[in-house]
This record gives C-alpha cells, sequence and structure tokens, in this order.
C-alpha cells in the first residue's frame, strides 16, 4: 500500500464527505455486482493480479504514463494481459473476460479475446468435430486467438468484405489471398504482434462460385518465435486514442494455404470435390448470436467505464476548493467545487446515467439470454427484435458514456487533462465504443426500421415484448396532466411521459416516412429525409424501455436508506432527461409538457440534487473500483490529490535526471541555436 | 510532393466532387483571411516551413506518428517551433503567432508563448524603462518566456494564487518562494525544459503586508546550458491528450532572489525602502486586457481547429463508401457516405458552424480592438460589457469546436480513431480550449452576470452596445408568425426567433433568481440555484450576436455563386440551432415556435442540405489547408485513402524489421511462457 499519507486539508474532506453518506456502501456494491460472494470472488481477483502487477502502491508512478512509445504501451499491455490470462486460468474467469485492470474492455488487451471472440465464434459456427478439436486446445491455454472481419474497405457492410478463400480440390485446402489494397484485415484486436490464430471472415469461393463470407481458421504466427507464417504480412495499426495496451493490427495474405477441415463447417460444408452445401436446419443469421451477445456485454461496461470516470471526478471535486460562488461572502474559505450547481447537476446526472446503464444493462442480458435458449431449441423468431432492441440500447449507452465520461474529465478542468488523472484514457476508451462492434449511427437506424415496422399494427396481438407499451390508440396533441409539482416524483408520472414521447415520435416518423414514399419518394430517399426523426423515435423508445428497467430495478429493494437514495436517482434520471438532451427529442414541442411544467421539473430536480449531493462519494464508492484500477492521481479513495500529483510528476521519466540528456539535446539542437542571433527583426 | 499517386477509385471520387464545387473556391478563401495578398503571404510562409521541416512529401508518415515517447514529441516540438521562429524572425510573424505548423493554438509550440504572454505582459505591465529593457531582447530572439500564474491549487481562481515574492529591503530584492505544496507552478506552457524566462504572477509581500497578486520576471534557466538555475525546480506535467509537442511545466521556488527591478511596475512600485504604491492613474483591472485579448484570438482557433476536423471528415466521407441506404436496390455499387442524410447533416452543420464562429472571431476582434483603443486613453468604461461578451462567444466557440471535431472524428467511424487520421490530435486540441484560459462553466456565468445585471434595465438609454438588440418591451406568450415554410430562410425571421429566445430565457432567469432572493435565499444560493438557466439565456444571448455577425458578413457579399452559398450556409446554421441543440435552451418550450413550424424548419433544413453536399468540398478546400498542415492520411487534397494509410502504417516503426525486436522481447517474455501450459482449467 505503501507508506499512509500524512494527513492534509484533502483528506480531512473526503473523510468529512465519505462520513455523510446516509447508507450502508456494501450493500449498494451487492446490489451492482448481485451477491456477496460475487462481491467477494471480484475483490480477490482483482488483489491477486494487483499483487502481481506490483501496482497496489498508490505513491508509484503507473507504468503506463512512464514510457509511452508505442512499444512501451504494448509491452505493458502484456504485462497485464498475462497476469490477467495466467489468474484466469487458476480461478474462475468471469472477472477479467470482459474488463482489464484497468476496466477496459476485454479487447483492450492482445490476451483479451480468445474466450469471447474466436472461441465463441468456434462454439457457434464450428462442427462438432471441429469443437472437440479446437476447443481442448483453447481451455488449455495454447492458442491466443484473434476475430479477422474488418478490412481496410469495410466495417459496418459485410458482405462488401474482399478477402478470398478459394477451395482447390487438388490439395483438398483453401487458399487464401487478399486481392486489393481495401481487402487487407484491418482493425482485429491483436491481430498486430500477439495471436497464433484467426478466425477469418473471408469469400468462400469454390468450383468458381462465391457462396459469401464463411468463416476460416488460419495459423498466424509460428508458435515458438512469434514470426508470421509463409505469406502472412502482419503489423499493427499504430498509435491510437486509448486501447494502446493492444495491437490492433492489419494482415495480409498472399496465397496462404490452409486445410478444408480449417473451415468452419457447423452450417455450411465444403466436400473435398469441391461441392458447398449448407446445413439445411441451421438459420440464416444464427452467426448474429455472437455480436449480440458482445453488445450486450457492452452495455455493461459503458455502465462501468462511465462509473469510474464519474468516481474520479466525484473524488476531485469533493477536495478541490476553488473560489466562492457569485455573490457569497469571501470570508476567507473556498468552497469545495462539488457544491457549485454547474458541477453537482452534472457529475450526478451522469451518475445517475451510470446506474441507467447498468440496469439497462441487465434488461440487455435478460433479452439475449431469452434469444439464446430460443435458439438452442431452433426458435429464431425473436431474432430481429433482439436485434433492433439491443442495436438501440448499444447505442444509447455508449453514447450516454462516452458524452458523460467527457463532461466529467471536463468537469475537473486542467487536472483532467493530465493523463495522470486516469481520465483521458476512460474517456477515449468509452469513445471507441460508440464506433466498435457497430456504429451508433447504424445501429439507430436498425433499432428505428423495427419501429417503422411496427408503427402501422400497435394494436397486434403479437407485438415484440419491447414494443409491448406502445399498445392502444395514441391521441396526439395530449397533454400531460400533472399539476402538483411533486407528480413529477411519481414512477407513474415519468413512465407516462417517456411514453407519450415515445408514441409521439414513433407515430411521428412512421407518417412523415409513409408521407414522403406515397408522395412519390423512393423508399431509400425517404428514409433519408427523415432519418434524423427516426433516430429521435429510437433514442425515445430505448429511453422509455431503461426507465422502466431502472424503476423496476429500485421498486424491488426493500425498504431502506439505501432505496430511498436510489428512488431519488431514478427521479434524477428520469428528469434530468426530460429537461437535458437533445432538442430533437424533445418532450414539449407538440405541447405535452407546458413551460410551467418544466418550471416545475427544473425545480424537483434541484431538491433532487441537493439530497444526493452528501451521498455522492458513497453512490462513486460502492462500484468497489480499487484505486489500482482507477490509476488516478487525483481520484484515489483517500482524497490526497494534491500530493500524488507531485509524486506521479517527478516520478515521470522525463524529468529524471538521466533523461535530462533529452532535454540536454532538446536545448542544445534547437533552443541554444534559436537564441542569441541578436539584431534581426521579430 | 513525392510521386504522383496512381490513379484509383477514391481519387476519381474526390476529383468529380471537387467538380461540382458551384463557386470559385479562391475567392472564398481571400473572404476568410481578408485580402487576396494575405492569402499569398500566408501560403508562402507555410510553404517555407514545411520545406525546412521536410513535411511536403505526403507518402511519408509524419514524425509526430512514428516516436511518441513524451521525449521524442517534445523534441518534435522543438522542430516544429524553431522552424516558425526562424521563419518569422525572417518575415513577418502574423502567421505563426496564433498557429503552428500543425494548425493548433500557439501554446502548442515550446517556442510559442514569447511574444503572445511574456511580451505583451511586459508591454501591458512594465514602467517605460522595463519595455525599453526587455522588449529588444525579446525582439532580437535572446529570450524564450514563459508566463507563470496558474498553480496546482489554483486556476481559475487568482486571489487564491499562494507563490509569494518578499520584498528585501538589505538586498534591494525579492524573495520567490513557493510556501505549499498547492502553491507549484503548475500548466505554464514552455516551463518545463524550454524557457529562459518567466513571467511569474506571485503575491507581493513588502513591510509584512500582503499586496495582493503582481507580476516579476524570473531569470528561470542558464541559457547557454538550459539547466535550472540555483532554487528552482522545473519538470514537465507528463503526458497529456494533446499539446504532447510542448513542454507545460511546474515550477518550484526556494529563496530565489530577483533584483527589485524585475518587478513590473508599470502599475504598482516597490521602492527601495519597501513602500508600495499604486499608480494612481492606472484602472485595477487593466491587466485584464492580455486575458481578452487571448480570448478573442481563441475564437479565431477555434474556427480554423473545427473547419480542420471537418475538412478531413467530409474529404474522408467523399470517397468513403459503404452499404447501400436502408431500403435501396442493392445493385453492387456503394454509397459514398457523404449521401447518407445522418452523414451530411452532420457535416455539414459542424461546417456551418466553423464559418459562424469565425464570423463571431470577427465580431470579438472588434469588441477588443474598440476596448484597446479606449484603454489607450484611459477610458476602461466598457470593461465589464467587453469582458462578459468576450468570456460568452469564448465558452460557445469551443463548445461548438470540441464537440464538432469530436462528432467529426466520430463520423470517420473506425478510421477517425486511428491517430494518422489526424482527427483526435485536432479534438484533443479544441477540447482543451474548453478549459485553459478560463473555464467555460466560469466564464458562461460571467457573461450571464452581466444579463442578470442589465435584465431590469433594457429600456435604459445607455445598455452596451452587444445589449441593444434587447431594447424595448418584452411580450411572454408571443408566437412566431412565419406562416409559410420558406420564411424561415428570411434573415429577419430568424433573428426574430433568436431574439425570442434570447429575451425569454433572460427575463426569466432574471425574474426567478430575484425571485429565489425576495423568498430568502442568499444571492449566491439564488445564483446556484438558477444557474443551468442562467447559463441557457447566456447561450441564447451569444448565439443570437453570432447569428447577426454571420447574417452581417454575407450580406455584405456582392452578388455571385459564393454568396448564394454562403447565404445558404447561414441559413443552414440558423435553422439547426432551432431544431439540435440543448433542451435547456430551447425555442419551443414557450410554444414560441409550433411543432408544424418546426416540422416546416426541418424541411428548410433537409432542402438546404441537398444544395449545399455538392459544395461541401470546395467549403472545406477553402481553408487553404496544407496537406503537411492537417496530416491526415483520410484526409488529404488528392482523396487517395487508402494507400496512403497503408503507406503511413507500413512505416511505423513498430512494425519495422529492426523493432521486431521490441516485438520478439514480447513473445519471449510474455506470449510464449502464457501458452504452451497445457491441461489447466480456462
Amino acid at each position: 500500500m505503501g507508506p499512509e499519507p500524512e494527513e492534509n486539508a484533502q483528506i480531512r474532506l473526503m473523510r468529512k464527505a465519505r462520513g455523510r453518506t446516509s447508507f450502508p456502501v456494501e450493500d449498494l456494491t451487492t446490489f451492482i455486482y448481485g451477491s456477496p460472494e460475487t462481491v467477494q470472488k471480484r475483490r480477490a481477483a482483482w488483489h491477486r493480479v494487483e499483487l502481481a502487477l506490483d501496482s497496489t502502491d498508490t505513491t508509484k508512478l503507473p507504468p503506463q504514463y512512464a514510457k509511452t512509445s508505442r512499444e512501451d504501451l504494448y509491452l505493458d499491455g502484456l504485462r497485464m494481459g498475462k497476469a490477467a490470462w495466467d489468474d484466469q486460468l487458476q480461478h474462475d474467469h468471469a472477472f477479467f473476460e470482459w474488463l482489464t485492470p484497468r476496466y477496459t474492455a476485454c479487447n483492450a488487451s492482445p490476451f483479451g479475446l480468445t474466450a469471447i471472440f474466436f472461441a465463441r465464434t468456434i462454439e457457434l459456427m464450428g462442427s462438432p468435430e471441429q469443437k472437440s478439436k479446437w476447443l481442448p486446445l483453447i481451455q488449455s491455454g495454447h492458442i491466443n486467438g484473434a476475430y479477422a472481419q474488418t478490412e481496410l474497405g469495410h466495417g459496418s457492410f459485410v458482405r462488401g468484405l474482399e478477402t478470398t478463400a478459394t477451395f482447390d480440390p487438388a490439395s483438398d485446402s483453401f487458399v487464401v489471398n487478399s486481392p486489393t489494397l481495401t481487402s487487407t484485415k484491418f482493425w482485429p484486436g491483436a491481430l498486430g504482434f500477439s495471436a497464433t490464430h484467426a478466425v477469418l471472415m473471408a469469400k468462400l469461393i469454390t468450383r468458381d462460385k462465391d457462396h459469401g463470407v464463411h468463416p476460416f481458421i488460419v495459423p498466424l504466427r509460428d508458435p515458438e518465435t512469434g514470426k508470421p507464417m509463409e505469406g502472412i504480412e502482419l503489423g499493427d495499426v499504430g498509435p491510437k486514442p486509448s486501447y494502446n495496451q493492444t495491437d490492433n493490427g492489419y494482415a495480409r495474405f498472399d496465397n496462404v494455404s490452409i486445410p478444408r477441415s480449417n473451415m468452419l463447417m457447423g452450417h455450411a460444408t465444403v466436400s473435398s470435390d469441391g461441392s458447398y452445401q449448407k446445413r439445411p436446419d441451421v438459420h440464416v443469421k444464427a452467426a448474429y448470436g455472437s455480436m449480440l451477445r458482445t453488445r450486450a456485454k457492452m452495455i455493461w461496461i459503458c455502465a462501468v467505464q462511465l462509473a469510474a470516470a464519474v468516481a474520479i471526478a466525484v473524488r476531485y471535486s469533493t477536495v478541490r476548493q476553488q473560489g466562492t460562488l457569485p455573490y457569497a461572502e469571501a470570508d476567507g474559505t473556498e468552497t469545495a467545487i462539488i457544491h457549485y450547481r454547474s458541477q453537482n447537476s452534472r457529475l450526478l446526472t451522469h451518475l445517475s446515467r451510470a446506474y441507467a446503464i447498468l440496469f439497462a444493462s441487465r434488461r440487455a442480458n435478460d433479452i439475449y439470454q431469452d434469444f439464446e435458449s430460443r435458439q438452442a431449441t431452433r426458435d429464431f423468431s425473436t431474432m430481429t427484435e433482439t436485434h433492433a432492441v439491443l442495436s438501440g440500447i448499444k447505442a444509447w449507452a455508449t453514447t450516454l458514456a462516452a458524452d458523460g465520461a467527457e463532461d466529467a474529465r471536463k468537469s475537473c478542468g486542467a487536472a483532467g487533462y493530465l493523463a495522470i488523472s486516469g481520465l483521458p484514457e476512460l474517456v477515449q476508451s468509452a469513445t471507441a465504443l460508440c464506433t466498435l462492434e457497430g456504429e451508433n449511427y447504424v445501429l439507430w437506424q436498425q433499432a428505428a426500421r423495427e419501429l417503422v415496422k411496427w408503427a402501422p399494427k400497435l394494436s397486434s396481438n403479437n407485438l415484440p415484448s419491447a414494443l409491448r407499451y406502445l399498445a392502444g390508440k395514441y391521441t396526439p396533441g395530449q397533454k400531460c396532466t400533472a399539476t402538483i409539482p411533486t407528480a413529477f416524483l411519481l414512477p407513474e408520472t415519468q413512465l407516462e411521459i417517456f411514453k407519450h414521447r415515445s408514441r409521439r415520435l414513433i407515430s411521428k416518423s412512421h407518417r412523415l416516412f409513409s408521407a414522403s414514399v406515397s408522395s412519390g419518394d423512393s423508399p431509400s430517399q425517404a428514409w433519408n429525409n427523415n432519418v434524423t426523426l427516426l433516430i429521435s423515435a429510437a433514442r425515445a423508445h430505448v429511453e422509455y424501455l431503461v426507465l422502466q428497467a431502472f424503476i423496476a430495478s429500485v421498486s424491488s429493494m426493500t425498504t431502506s436508506p439505501l432505496k430511498t437514495t436510489m428512488t431519488n436517482l431514478c427521479s434524477l434520471f428520469a428528469l434530468t432527461t426530460i429537461i437535458t438532451g437533445e432538442a430533437h427529442c424533445t418532450f414539449s414541442e407538440d405541447g405535452y409538457l407546458s413551460e410551467t411544467q418544466l418550471d416545475a421539473v427544473r425545480a424537483q430536480v434541484n431538491a433532487l440534487l441537493d439530497t444526493l449531493v452528501p451521498d455522492a462519494v458513497g453512490l462513486t464508492d460502492a462500484w468497489d473500483f480499487t484505486d489500482a484500477g482507477l490509476a488516478s492521481a487525483i481520484g484515489m479513495r483517500d482524497g490526497d490529490v494534491y500530493a500524488r500529483v507531485m509524486a506521479w510528476t517527478r516520478q515521470l521519466p522525463v524529468n529524471s535526471s538521466d533523461q535530462q540528456v533529452v532535454v540536454g539535446r532538446g536545448w542544445d539542437e534547437f533552443i541554444r541555436p534559436a537564441l542569441n542571433r541578436g539584431g534581426r527583426k521579430l
């Protein structure tokens, strides 16, 4: 742990703030992680890995801030990744499959993808023989696998992939090629330097016929030396805003031969004579299962990353004293910035969203589990609706996490711009989630298509479950009937308001889209012209589902001070969604909420914030982040911000004495020659 | 220039798109930079510096992406900075004072601050003798100066600074000290390794009395060796999301003695007997002039940085083909993504904002110049209003630039996450502007205070000029009278809509603030409770001023195809501000605009976008960015995206053969040991 920090003003402020918490924090930790056993197991696993990484002494500068060259960050990722990999081979692996030691998504580590993408694809797409061959090799830790789908020229549009796997009956093998520059595989994690094998998505060509994209297992490297196999060019995509601990890479194939048995044949087969056959009992899109599972998991990651960013910002704001409120008496005492409404309204709103995303992730997981159990019985009837709702929640959660983490970072002022604050890495990591595993604007539109499809059939008896709340007749021009301000704290009022907006936007976007088609536009033109509104409808729909999940989770709690706090937080989420957010998605455009009602909502938000500020530290502590996990000089549990910032800053290699060589070089080569030129015109 | 790129699909798409431009691009370049002479001089200066840096061959990977350690990026900054410094000593310096070779703010270079902060403070705060001593030394290039104000414990709140300069009559000198940890100077650019001298802001203590913060010139380093002077600890603040080319640093002082004459004595003096005297004819806040000038300049930088990000995204979107529109016939041709409404509505909205910020920066500059010429005659009467309006425009412009650049980056999908796209650096650079030189939430509130002050006096004859449009009686409950959809294209309608919102929010926030005070809240509580609304009022006010400036600039153009395009762009800015933006700041909450009217506005936006898409390339080309300046593999003029991405990626040192040493080390130390453990449970 390092030496006990000296008592100072910041430590005292933090202790005092923590002392004001109105509920037992451990109860909330249990509520977040599901059970006391999970909390304990998770803690123990983290502690083992942090001991292995020697990262528990918070007086020491974490290595990722010391050496930031591309090479050094990759080596740091290997070090982190191997500690988690070793631990999961010995213990339960659930705590590292989706999070790395720095609480970023699994694909932040060069060891992170084997289980979740490589093995998973074999499970879903392999034949029984293939599963029994490959899965034990993976389980025994002999394979570090990558999943190679996206190419330089194609991301979202899978049909456009260009890599080919051409069957050669003479050698009973596939010949893999990258026929164009744009067919270069680009982005897959661990592809650059670390993976031994890849599941490669390539166009299957046999008997001169293109059968579309299929999965193949391709050995990439000599497992002894790590050198690429003959005919394969492999490399790194270079520096990125985050995820530099892993080697997102590129790959090109020049007549690389793999045995016929390396095509995953669970869904389609190629015989030794080159004949192609689809297995008759497999749904054409069964492979989407893996993608759906990934998206469901990503929502949980968004909750954790947003909560981590807010935890740092809340702790910093609790001990950072700066100025006094406008018009306040200047008595020499400065105000801790969390007491400024402009600060606490932002931080608590984002905190309420982190919890909202948490409950949304549970709902998403339930929806996915339901789909998976149906899939097991060959029932694919809910695939479209599952896909639509998970797409929408993924787009919503990643947007809120990225924007919220960035706003939390900004709320720390200049301190949030230091890499050692830990915030830039969290922000950039959350930001990537808006793009990877389905670009958000594409996903919003997929969610919207489902809404347009069902909009004319809302009185149907077989509405998908996520749409059932829309059933019945919708009356435009309706007004919210809440008259007393505290009515806005009632869950049923909140849900009614969210429902009205959702119905209004779904109904309207469907009406305008149809009108556009009727007036002679092609459906694609009509879609394009109304896409902003369609996306708003999808967002309003998702926000209804999320509020419903938040309310249901909180109602299930037994009466306690914790339940009171969580109820307030849920109301804060609902009411700040009403008064902030995008104008596209307003609750008031049609007059449903009047200006007077919105003023009442704003007043309630003020009151909720006053109630919740004393619990801000407890609500972030409850996520049970370790100091080593946050790796933030300004966001550690004890609040000792300034001492740690200076201690870490002084340990930076660039400030150490032997690095003055670099600085000396700078002075000799650039600065001294630039100075002392005398008498020239500036 | 490197070899001519081979013709390919991307180059053809770009040429075709550029060919569709409806106006002569050079005319718009002249309009942006002011005169054909300035355009030519600027081009020539950039070209000289780019030749000196050997950065004109776009086939070569720019060095900032190759070596990314803290040390290497600093050396890269010295190299860049010295090229600009040398050029400005020989030529006109206006083209490098506020932009570096990579189009980021001046404080991105370790040579960038001497003129704009160091010399400027001496000009404003020095006595005539001090000016004639120091300014020639600066003009002849003998000093690389820093401006050391912020401390670890204090940024926005200048009164809280703790560094002391205590007068010692025995030695006729000041003794400078950092008495606490939090008094450590933290953040000043070039302080880490590069500056020879600093203007240090410290509390002046003489005869045991604290006279508050005053400026002192402190020599920091031996100009021959670059080593810190006795008693001074200097270092770097470490890695940051951007600005790594400069050495934002920290400094601690331990009994450092400087001659009495090093206190800048233009505004106050300390005699050899230690007596302190303010000069009677100096306004207490005259020193703010420098800060105001900086903020006015920053607005221009926001315009350039946002335009640069949008230029990259527009070029990429012009050649990136991905999928087809929903419901479109799949005929094998993929759509260039700029044709998706979800893409072009974002990019053109941000582009219209880059131009809006450009015109706002001119207005801000006029306001500042007026203040400066009054200041020259000791007229400080407009200081408060100048400060308020520049604060508001700075907060507004930096918010739009940061959010817009990030959205442009996201619009490029995964490609925008590559450092070599140039976008992450631009985004993070724009993001910093929201915090530095006045944190935005602090500045919004300063703008709002001026509004609250004048709200009850809007019928007064001596309204500050920026508020004059608010004069006269305001009627709540008013409705917009526009009935036909094209009415929304009229500047007078647009201004009327913006004016109504501004008046509504100013009136309302003043009313609620006053009511809160009347009900017994302290003014600071009342402020805190209504701060969100107050900020909304400030934003609405600024947006009115900006729209006014945009409209005035465009009206002044002579009739031409360019004027038509700029008129459409101005309408796009106005109408997208109405239909996007924050719910806090809505135009419809009070029913001023009805849902039907908003639908008409949305339809007009669609039509404007259709008209403007063919001009997107021309409107970004007009900013005259060089390929070397953008340093973007995906945003160069010729559109040759994929070839350049692969060429640069292959040149990354981490992918070169000798760097396989690092990779070899990774395999030997981490991967091979992690594999081959056989038989263990995953």
